[in-house]
Parts: C-alpha cells; sequence; structure tokens
C-alpha cells in the first residue's frame, strides 16, 4: 500500500493536520531572537488548561521518554523508596527508570488491562512511610486501560508528602485532568499522541511542591535539569537548541485546540471511544479494558475467532489501515486502534467499516453493518442535544 | 467545520495527494531553462496513455473551460455546421461556445441523467452532411451520466469527415479510453478531477486528422492557438509561461498513477462507483443515472423522502462531508458525490457511513448499516479474487 493511502490509527504516532504541516515547514528563526522568544511566550499559558493546571508546564526538545527520565532525576536520589505502578509495557518503563536510578522500588503489578485500585496504592504508602514518590501512568497505552490517577493523587496527598508523578503521554489532550485540583506533582507527556504533533517534543508539568524537591535536589543531571527550562522559561528562552519546526506546529496545535475548544475536544474524545466500543460489542470482538477503565484515545481489541496479527496484517494490506499489535505477553493476544489528536467521528465510521470487512475476510462472524449500525448508534446518543 | 476536517467528495475539485502538495511547493524554476525543458519533456510521453493515444497532449496553463474553447477555435470557423450533444450543464456549455463563435449548432438535447443514443448522432450527421465536428460530453459531471464516445466516434467516421470533439474533464484519469482506436480526434480534460491536480491546466490531446484541420484553420486565436503548443512542445518548451507548481504535482501525479497502474487506478474507481450505487440500493435511495450510463467518477441520487439541500447541509455541517447539488434545473433535486482521483474504496466506506447517519437523522427509513453491508458485499464482490 502506498504510503499516500495509509490511514494511521496506531496509538501514537497519529496523524499531522494539514495546517500543521504547514506551519512546520515555515523559514527558521535564530532561536536566540525576539520572533523565538514571542513564539515560546505565546506558547506557555495556552498550554496549562490542557494539563489542567496553572503553574508551568516547560517544554523539552526530546521524545516521550525522556519526560519521565526527568521526572525521575529531577525529583530523587539514589535510595530513595517509591512506589511504581505497573500494568502495561509503559508502567514498566517506569520502574525501569527508577530501577537505572538505583531507586527502592515498591511495585504494584496490576493485571495488564485493568486499572490499579485506589487502596493498593494506599496499602504501599501506609506501609512504606518513607515513599518519596509515587509513579503512575494516565493511559497506559498498551493496553488502553486507564489509572484513576487523580483520585490516586488526593489519596497519597493525605497520608503522606510523596510526590505523585504521572505519565500522561497519552492521555493528555484527548481526557480532562485536573492537575492542581487533584494535586498531581508532575504531569509529564510528548507531542505524538492527542498533542497533533511528531515525536520530539516532551512536556512536563510541575507543581509547587514538586519544585521545592526539585531545587534542593542534589542528582547530577544536565540536558533534563528541569531548574535550567524553568529559569529559560522566565527569560523567554529554552536552555538549549529548541526543536523550532515542531515549536511552530505546537503553536498551530494550540490554534485547532482552541479553535475547537478543550471541552469539545475532550468530548469528541469521549464519542470516538463509545463509538468504537459499541462497533466491537455489535461485531461480538472482545474489548480487552472495562467500560470503566477504558481510555478515550486508544482501543484494544481481543479477538477470539481469528488471529490479531492477521487483522492488522489485511487491514494494511488492503486499506492502508495502520493499527497497533499487543507488547509483551500480549504480542499476538490483541490489536490496538488508536483514536486520538486528528482524529474524530467521520473516521471511526471509516475504520469499523473497514473492520467490519477484514472480519468479514477472515471467517468472523456477524451480520454485515452491524458494527456500523451500532457505532452510528452510539454517535446519535452522544450527540442527542442536535435533534 | 474547520477547514482541516473537511471531506472532499465533490465531483471536482478533488483533494490533493500530500506527495503532490510537497511537489507543488519545489523552488521555482526558470521556465525557459533546462529544468523547465527536462520536466516538461518527462511528462509529455506520460500523459498519453492516460488519454488512450499515442499523439501528442498538449498542456495548456489554464483551466477545463479554456481546453473546451480551445477545442472549438481551433477546428472551425464562423458559420461551420456543427452537432452538439447536451444532456446537462457542460453539454450546455460547449454549445454555449459555439454560439459565441458563430457556429450552426445541431443540437441534440438528452434527457438529463440519460446517456445519448449512437442513432441520434447518426441521424443528425446524416440529415447534415456539412457537418464539420461532433461535441460530445464523456462524462457529464453535472448528472453522472456517460455518453458512449466511443462508439459515436466510430459511428461518425464511418458516416463523414466531421471531427468528434470529446469533452474529458470529469473522466480522463478515472476510466479507460481508447482516443486512437475509436477515433477521436480530440480528448480535452482539466488537471482538478481524477487528475488528483488543483485546477490551472488543461489538456488536449489531438489527432492527425484533427491537426490538418487546425493548420489551416484561419480563424483567430492566440493563447489557445493549439499550432503554438505543438510548436512549443516539440522544442521542449511552452508558448507563454506555464503554471510551474502544477507541472510539478503533474509529475508527481504520473508517478503515482504508474505506481499504482493505469488498469488498477481504472478498476478502484469502477468499484467505487458499484460501491457507492451498492449502498444507495441498499438505503433506497434512488440513483439519477441508469446502470448502463453511471460513470465511474461521479453518482447522482435523487431522493424522494427528504430534500437534496438538507442532506448536504447536515452532512457537512456535522462531518464536512462536501457533495455537489443539481445544477440549473435539477437544483434542489439531486445530489452528487464524487469518488474519483485521490479517493478510493476506504472513503466510499466513510461517506457511506456518513450518508446513514444523516438519513437518520432526516428520517429516510431503512435498516442501520444495511447501505454500509450493501457496499461492503460490492467490495468483496469486485475484489474476489482476493479470498
Amino acid at each position: 500500500m502506498n504510503r499516500e493511502w495509509e490511514l494511521l490509527h496506531t496509538p501514537g504516532p497519529t496523524p499531522i493536520p494539514p495546517s500543521v504541516e504547514r506551519a512546520m515547514i515555515q523559514p527558521m528563526i535564530g532561536h536566540r531572537g525576539q520572533k523565538c522568544k514571542e513564539l515560546l511566550e505565546n506558547i506557555a499559558p495556552r498550554l496549562k488548561p490542557i494539563f489542567g493546571t496553572s503553574g508551568d508546564v516547560l517544554v523539552l526538545s526530546s521524545s516521550g521518554t525522556s519526560a519521565l527520565e526527568a521526572a525521575v532525576v529531577n525529583t530523587t536520589s539514589p535510595g530513595d523508596e517509591v512506589v511504581v505502578v505497573v500494568a502495561g509495557a509503559f508502567g514498566d518503563r517506569f520502574a525501569k527508570i527508577c530501577e537505572t536510578y538505583e531507586l527502592k522500588i515498591h511495585r504494584i503489578d496490576v493485571e495488564w488491562g485493568s486499572a490499579v485500585e485506589v487502596a493498593a496504592v494506599e496499602e504501599q504508602i501506609q506501609a512504606h512511610p518513607n515513599v518519596k514518590a509515587v509513579f503512575v501512568t494516565h493511559c497506559e497505552t498498551s493496553t488502553g486501560a486507564m489509572h484513576p490517577v487523580e483520585q490516586i493523587a488526593q489519596k497519597v496527598h493525605q497520608d503522606s508528602e510523596a510526590l505523585v508523578i504521572v505519565d500522561g503521554v497519552s492521555s493528555i489532550g484527548g481526557t480532562p485532568i485536573d492537575m492542581d485540583g487533584a494535586g498531581i506533582d508532575l504531569l509529564v507527556s510528548g507531542s505524538q499522541k492527542a498533542m497533533m504533533l511528531p515525536a520530539g517534543l516532551a512536556f512536563v508539568a510541575v507543581s509547587d511542591q514538586a519544585w521545592s524537591i526539585i531545587n534542593d535536589n542534589p542528582r547530577p543531571r544536565f540536558y533534563l535539569d528541569l531548574r535550567s527550562f524553568k529559569k529559560s522559561l522566565d527569560a523567554g528562552q529554552t536552555p538549549f537548541t529548541p526543536a523550532l519546526s515542531l515549536l511552530f506546529g505546537l503553536q498551530e496545535v494550540l490554534d485547532l485546540i482552541e479553535g475547537e475548544g478543550l471541552e469539545q475536544v475532550h468530548e469528541r474524545h469521549r464519542v470516538m471511544r463509545e463509538m468504537t466500543r459499541a462497533a466491537c460489542r455489535g461485531l461480538n470482538l472482545p474489548l480487552f479494558v472495562s467500560d470503566e477503565a477504558a481510555s478515550p484515545t486508544v482501543t484494544s481489541i481481543r479477538p477470539q475467532t481469528f488471529e490479531a496479527e492477521s487483522f492488522r496484517k489485511v487491514a494494511n494490506q488492503e486499506f492502508g489501515l495502520m493499527t497497533a499489535g499487543g507488547q509483551k505477553h500480549l504480542k499476538g493476544e490483541i490489536f490496538r486502534i488508536g483514536h486520538m489528536g486528528y482524529s474524530r467521528p467521520a473516521n471511526v465510521l471509516q475504520y469499523v467499516s473497514i473492520l467490519e470487512i477484514v472480519l468479514r475476510r477472515l471467517g468472523h462472524e456477524f451480520e454485515p453493518g452491524s458494527g456500523t449500525a451500532a457505532a452510528q448508534d452510539a454517535y446519535l446518543q452522544a450527540t442527542k442535544e442536535l435533534d
């Protein structure tokens, strides 16, 4: 399939809106000049509502993992006790970074596809009163399950001084989050998911409590030292050369999000989730995540009557539909459809109908059109105020 | 609806493939230099198979109507008798141009939505032995009906010396045509339909017989004088400044068409027509054109249970789906969906499902999903060799 025809529905990278593509091919400007200062000062306040904070959102020129690492190296010292929730590949990555930096990890392993219970975190906090930080993934991209990070943050702060550090890579921009209200201390994300950009920017939002830890933290760090980013941001600068074309793109992304309205952006993602899940039910396709934990940005399906990888192969070869497979022990067990960022109900209608055709080719039994009708029902239900 | 979200399914303009967009933003080059000569010499032979000819295909920097006018002014003189087939707005335009240039018109009016009978053309030719040219539209964009231009050309040449001049604006690139084999004398088109470009280029393919008329034709003409284009083409030039960015784009379009294979391009259009028509049948939507005359590039629907314009309005406002309405006396009576150029079965699946949702909003009765299932059936039928 020619790349011109591809339909990108992986849970990151995601498609880039044409106006963002155009914004990114503007001529380069000096990154120490007035124009870049204006660009940075334009972007900074507009990121805050997306992260649900009135505090600073630092922009790093690096990909999402660097933001996870920045969260670890800026807030902890070797030997510190931390709690890490692991319910998929990205929780596991947080744990690996913590191991690399010689932390003492109290790991909460949750069945992949499920959300952690708030009580399980509470238990660890109470059992280990010296815990310095709790690391938890908001949307676990590898499964499509969301952890109740706001409730976890509130509970942790009731019981301890630990920081709550959240990986929002595949949630930010696609789902509401009240960082300040819930007391989340670090909320990190990347550019290539619901933020509708290529990879290459990482975001770190920081609470006041976190700053007091970060400022006093003696651990050596350089490129990821958040103090440098904060100091530069206050001067309308970046500490190191920024990924300028991505910043041009980010400005246009903010225009698009504000033009649509942030609440409407979140609602659009919610509707896409409902449509996708309704279609799967209509097609007798087992959903991997419960309704309560399901992310508005990615849906995982665990087929019983055909191979997940066969679906992905046929959908890709015949329709250019790009989905993701399972990771680690879920490889071959599930496939994942991303519906975030530059994606909307019309895209869901399209991939649901493609899904139906591929299921027909694979011999899965269902009433043709029933997934489509179910997705339409969910759409009409969600938008019934238009009637 | 933000323009970023639009789904362009008018029968021209049509969406531009991203690689063509990128090709068009190359730096400008001097149009009298070696690089432009190489560009023109690269393009010229590659256009021929698309027009079904081994002769020259001239490229004018102007839109499709200029090619219709070029056909008229280069082949006729005031007072010449011509036959014009009129079965829609574009046949009518051919007639208007002929009137403007003071030709004596034998007009064959055909019910809009129908194809002309070859016998009706034969009758006019026999009744008027001095006819110099027969003008006929290949795909009548305003209705979605195709005239049997190859059979008409063969019949006219059996009976007379008249040239056969065909408007292929909304057919070329989307449907096979054997210009040389059928004896079509002028075959003209534009860039903004199945050729996947913005408007701004017009194409004129010319037979040897037509050249002998054109070369001796005394009628004054300048920008549209095909002799200038032929002379320049032979020297790897254009007579006037060419629309350079569109030529860059055209080169990429030719790469795409050759990469897919011209036969496969035509087959893709045929499959889109079959899917679209099957969906309409499944949804109890009356098709405006018979199976025999239906174009692979555009489908017209004449709704009975709701207003055509209501459909267009809701589809546009809610999904950004751009369709066309009826023209002249068909205004408000039909709507037209374009499926040509940078469009493929996955796009049909998408607009069929959108169509279903809008029909549900408009209270049209049908089994939800039935149009989708019918389109899928047509797709699977057309591609059954993959099974």
